[in-house]
């Protein structure tokens, strides 16, 4: 289980006739029980082009903040991003959210709307809303809500992504579930904090616990969730303007998580491994992707620093290429790490591929290049590197996927 | 003619065994004459870790600004790029570069190295040293030398790249030639002024003149030549260390452009329409390209936050696959000016492809989709995007090329 096993939700998927393929395309997550227990947390793309249900999703979290009641459910469409398409499209998804709001006997504005799909083409509001009805009356908890949710929000997604955590705090059981989707336009960079904006990618997230915490405490430990995780992958680097992480909180598994308790910190460490699996799920079925690479950055000045030359390294299409050419190609790694504007001295830096490093004080460890562990490493599904770029406390990972002939034909085949 | 054409040059290409494939892997450019005639200025790749002839090219740029006579000679390697090549490197560059000296009858530090090819592997100094004397014995002027010269610093080009310009200037007629090589790793930046360290690649282009001018007029002439072309191109967004464009200036085609004049002022615009002509052609040649794209952005706050945007579209692989595809697909191209980090009001953008108008004010124009001139200019071997993000002056463009499966498969398939 995943979305539902936290006390406090249903869900259920449906089809709107959204998507050409006809598949389910509507996706329906709802919290029960009392608001007063409840909280709700939201981050979004930082793209300086956004979708209408990100302008709205924005304004509810704002609401949120402002000590407003927690939402009490999530409408999320695929087949139709609902982007580019200016005061109407704003207009539709506050429309259809606040039809299942009617329908479930909720306030108006207390529902979030999520769209992802193609862009520029108007959201069929009559569609979505005719397949209500069914959506709302397949509620239910179990596998197979949780599993209709998950296919309802895929796009080009190969497989369905979902994870699901449980821990013990303060003496209560507590829950989490999530499902999420993506596959192309990846490279997350939510708004986690005062950040410049930066590459966003179409993914979406959508987490439950039955954690009892406060809107501001959740809202705190999502942002750095999601900053650790979502925006440390990259499967092409390419913005998208509808990434959305939600995180629903029912507060029905007590004690409340005071803020700054250990409890706090704790449920905040398992948020944030649910979100690292999640987003590697993501990576891992990236277009055309055949295997993932992670980048750990060490020895920066600042965890920023390092990630900057994490994110070069595994955004660079001739380190891609080399991964998936399963090629040692100690040269391109270094030279992308050399290209993130983060002055370092070559001197000071190594790279490790896997237990093997190829690289030590700028110069190449020639006898590296024949050792058997290092084709072992460069043929592993996931390909482990390590660059240490000098003395400073600064350590951050990215994780990538390699670039192949089919990661083209996917997006130079696909017509607008 | 190119490189030979100015008064007061002779250039010549020699095969020295640095390439697998044993072609011509040396060339050489002389400037005779009057040291106190004559000028030199250069600008190498910004990135954090270089060759070593961009150590020693910096050292002597140093030493012209401060003065000291201008350069005579240039001797450039393909097939080795003496990059992470340590201290060793460096004597291996300093050491070919004084056996060419001592040859042509120059002092020591008068001849600047170059290099471009495999990275990591000590530069073959005996091959090199051995191969002098037919080199310096090949040197002369005219097509052919212009020839062996262009074909001798080429690594995956297709094809040699060469351009030439004469204009009269105070009476006088004043002539430039140049050479160039580039095909992968092409995202130049090169330090040009302040600004902090960024893209670079594997791009180097020499250029001559019979212009007199200063050291300084010609560095700052040079400088901000570069800036609007080699770093407006970009075929993979990947860095190299060893990014060199250098101009010798044998003075021989009086009179002397005087600091601040309009005759300075006009050579500038050649030089810059010569770098432009150069880069152009790098980028056509980009590994694996079919055509070649053109980003205009306007309406900016500044020219930097034009050029940021702009680039961010040039190297999204979802934009260039959608080139390739030869699909006008405006979505690619604003989620992905979006995402440059540049905060811009999608209610006052519009992007044009070619001459019709497909996106304005945030919206899409669904009836352009059907245009033909729309279809014509996707198909066109230069495909022209222009993209207005404001009403600020700022305005930049950037050249990219398309993203095939050959470019995959040529660094897939590449070993270390």
């Amino acid at each position: 289980m995943s979305i539902t096993q936290p006390l406090g939700f249903r869900a259920a998927g449906a089809t709107a006739g959204l998507k050409p393929s006809g598949k389910s395309d509507l996706a329906l997550i709802v919290r029960d029980g009392p608001d007063d227990l409840a909280a709700s947390a939201a981050v979004f793309t930082a793209n300086a082009v956004v979708g209408a249900p990100v302008v709205v999703g924005r304004r509810l979290r704002a609401a949120w903040l402002a000590g407003r009641p927690a939402a009490r459910a999530v409408l999320v469409n695929a087949g139709n991003s609902n982007a580019a398409t200016g005061a109407a499209g704003i207009r539709d998804a506050e429309a259809c959210a606040d039809a299942v709001a009617q329908r479930i006997g909720a306030p108006p504005g207390s529902v979030i709307p999520s769209s992802t799909g193609i862009i520029g083409r108007p959201l069929p509001v009559d569609r979505i809303r005719a397949a209500l009805p069914a959506l709302a009356g397949a509620l239910t908890r179990g596998p197979d809500a949780d599993a209709a949710a998950a296919q309802a929000i895929m796009t080009t997604d190969l497989v369905p992504k979902s994870a699901s955590r449980q821990v013990t705090l303060g003496g209560a059981r507590i829950s989490l579930g999530a499902i999420a989707k993506g596959s192309g336009m990846i490279a997350p960079r939510l708004q986690c904090d005062a950040r410049p904006p930066a590459p966003s990618a179409t993914m979406l997230a959508f987490i439950t616990t039955d954690a009892r915490l406060s809107n501001p405490d959740l809202h705190a430990a999502l942002a750095r969730a999601a900053a650790r995780s979502f925006n440390r992958i990259s499967v092409d680097n390419h913005p998208s303007c509808s990434d959305t992480v939600i995180c629903l909180a029912s507060g029905q598994a007590g004690p409340r998580l005071a803020a700054g308790s250990a409890e706090l910190a704790a449920f905040e460490a398992v948020l944030a491994d649910l979100c690292r699996d999640l987003s590697e799920q993501i990576v891992a079925d990236g277009e055309g992707a055949t295997r993932v690479f992670r980048v750990l950055v060490r020895g920066a000045d600042d965890e920023l620093s390092a990630e900057r030359i994490a994110r070069e390294v595994v955004n660079s299409p001739l380190v891609k290429c080399a991964i998936h050419g399963r090629d040692a190609n100690w040269g391109r790694i270094v030279t992308a790490a050399g290209n993130a504007g983060i002055s370092f001295n070559p001197d000071l830096a190594s790279l490790r591929i896997g237990p093997v490093e190829v690289y030590r004080q700028g110069l190449p460890i020639v006898e590296a290049l024949g050792d058997p562990r290092l084709a072992q490493a460069m043929n592993a599904p996931r390909v482990e590197c390590a660059l240490t770029v000098g003395r400073g406390p600064g350590e951050a990972w990215m994780l990538g996927c390699d670039l192949s002939a089919r990661y083209v034909s996917i997006n130079a085949d696909y017509t607008t």
